[in-house]
């Protein structure tokens, strides 16, 4: 069965990367990361299911083992991805999804050359804006601000392993599905392969 | 739409390659490669249909103008992959097929980095054994010769993009078109993607 990927997906505030990872794991059974964080849990936040709660100091002490793929702090909290979760599914051949900022993206795929660096964006921008105007949540001036952080992002582009137009969710998320079946074809996730084969013969 | 893809596909003798070839062809409107040769043509064949045929001269101009991926030499005659009707498939977005041993494969992926790397190969060598055998038409020691060659081909595995293993052929021709779909989403193929999203803006 071979390992798992590590999926990280990106993309603007309105590409709907959120409903693409929503999908992949209602419907095709991807795991997805969970966080650790400082911030105190909200009333219906379980420890282990939303995020792993960790005090200041424990939080701190994951980051001197070197036991996060990426960390950042938000709000004077720490927000994180734990290695040992991402690993343990990988092991046990399940595809997990990050949905992390592009910073954060390139910071996994240094520490992992295997994960898988998806980018979605909706056909053009002219779309994103119309989206984003739908959504009927933001005034003009934020919209604007999204808009131009979205220009921002499409600079990493040439650092991503793939592009998924997401024109409807339906096809995106069947796009980042195949993209996930070719990547566990490949030969070089399966350096015991040869072996393998070998082995068979005796 | 984009430019197709270079596929080139290798496995041992027995993998079932030619069928699986043959199949993403007639059903799913993949192009194939035409060779040059400078042997004669035999009744049947027609020229640019079956081969291109050529004077060794006029081969050997080719070679000396680079106008070939990849040449050998077998029984006194000259077999090569031209560029330019490869190129032209390319451009026109068409995905191309070359069904070649693997020292040729490599050969054409130091010239284009771009091709993708297939190897076929049945579950397990026991199997290839077994289906080289069910085909009645070679005795023990030329199908111990393929055995052996095989196990000489599965050494350049490493070197391969993807391995797609050829239980049935359903699957393994669903397995092919779902790489080239997963390469042609690859953000490397698509370098213009980013001034494209930029020039829908203004």
């Amino acid at each position: 069965m071979g390992k798992g990927v590590l999926l990280i997906i990106s993309g603007p505030s309105g590409s709907g990367k959120g409903t693409i990872v929503e999908r992949l794991v209602s419907d095709l059974g991807y795991s997805i990361s969970i966080s650790a964080t400082t911030r105190s849990p909200r009333p219906n936040e379980k420890d282990g299911v939303h995020y792993f709660f960790k005090t200041k100091e424990s939080f701190e002490k994951m980051i001197d083992d070197e036991e996060l793929l990426e960390h950042a702090c938000f709000c004077g909290n720490y927000y994180g991805t734990p290695k040992r979760y991402v690993e343990e599914q990988l092991e046990a051949g399940r595809n997990i999804i990050l949905e992390i900022e592009v910073q954060g993206a390139l910071q996994v795929k240094e520490k992992y050359n295997d994960a898988v660096l998806i980018f979605t964006m909706p056909p053009t921008l002219t779309e994103l804006r119309r989206r984003l105007e739908n959504r009927g949540t933001e005034d003009k001036e934020t919209i604007d601000k999204r808009m131009k952080r979205a220009e921002e992002e499409l600079e990493y582009l040439p650092k991503y392993d793939y592009l998924v137009i997401n024109d409807t969710v339906d096809e995106a998320v069947k796009d980042v599905d195949i993209i996930v079946k070719a990547e566990r074809m490949k030969c070089s996730r399966n350096p015991e392969l040869k072996k393998k084969f070998k082995g068979d013969v005796c």
